[in-house]
């Protein structure tokens, strides 16, 4: 399998966090978003939708979005329970995170961190949105480990991805605890390093 | 079962069209956005991020995000294709849907429909990536019956929704003439009656 992706996509991320979990060997081959690499004829040949990341199977089918492509590759695996309702729990988790957190927390990370806006540049509407998101994580962690059904699943790999990466956002999880804190235990799961600034200080 | 819902939302509306179109009894709770019933407390405790449709289960289990709804009411049913590739697609799309599409022609909707904003007064980005995921939709159905794995699915359901009903949010279907008759088709597959204006001519 082949995974067309760029690193600075939490989206793609959370292909190569699920593979790697499940020791799937995935081959990456890097599409630059920031250079329109997603617009060339090329691209749109493989996913006509011109996002990353695309999944090109060795049998030369292709799947695209994050979430459909996490799906697929976990089923039957300990990242998605067996039980329809468990199951159908951590794909509300997944869409939840497609619509109402990945289009305000990582698009003002996008914002900053790659089109060089400010903190105080960003739309508020969609700070705001981002902030509301953030606690509505907390809220859920409250006397929880994981997001869905009582185990590490692929609700907490799809909400790290951008999650662990807030900061580059302008967003600041210091009073988030119990984020920070289920951050970790999902760093420690999928063997990441820790990511610099989660606690709403710069470490590096 | 019981669902809680407003029937101004096409979000809403699929999780009735596929619990229809598979002969599952569908009690209806209505929930008024426009009046905030989805912020009361009573309403949080059943979905805390405050979004309907919600599913109530005859066991008292809940379930939100309306494809996730969808997906698990037609777990083994005709509508979700059995292979785990076909099923993949199929989740694509409802990603999609959710992602590059409502976001845009739901919200112009809902700003025209029920906000009483002119054609004119609607977000210019957002139209722009509203024409784009009708534009994808057009493009999607050259030489397709159905956008998924050859047959009616859950795909067709979930895009049906808002799209039929575009032109409240002053999109025109008139250039589009493979997804008008994609939405006849779909209409015809779910019984309903066409929707009047989707030729870009209010027929009633």
């Amino acid at each position: 399998m082949k995974l067309y992706g760029d690193r600075i996509s939490g989206n793609c991320l959370k292909v190569q966090y699920t593979a790697d979990c499940l020791g799937l060997p995935l081959a990456w081959e890097d599409v630059d978003i920031l250079k329109g690499e997603t617009r060339t004829p090329d691209f749109l040949a493989l996913n006509p939708a011109g996002q990353v990341p695309v999944l090109l199977l060795d049998d030369g089918r292709t799947l695209a979005q994050s979430n459909a492509i996490i799906d697929y590759l976990a089923t039957g695996s300990v990242l998605l329970p067996d039980a329809p309702y468990d199951q159908a729990r951590v794909r509300e988790w997944l869409y939840w995170e497609q619509y109402s957190h990945e289009p305000y927390v990582a698009v003002c990370r996008f914002h900053m961190h790659y089109q060089g806006k400010s903190a105080a540049g960003r739309e508020p509407w969609r700070v705001a949105r981002g902030e509301a998101a953030l606690d509505h994580l907390e809220a859920a962690l409250n006397g929880r480990d994981w997001l869905a059904a009582g185990r590490f699943s692929l609700a907490d790999i799809a909400l790290l991805a951008y999650t662990r990466l807030a900061h580059e956002g302008g967003f600041d999880l210091a009073p988030r605890p119990r984020v920070r804190a289920w951050i970790r235990r999902c760093e420690d799961r999928l063997g990441l390093a820790p990511a610099p600034a989660q606690n709403g200080n710069r470490m590096s």
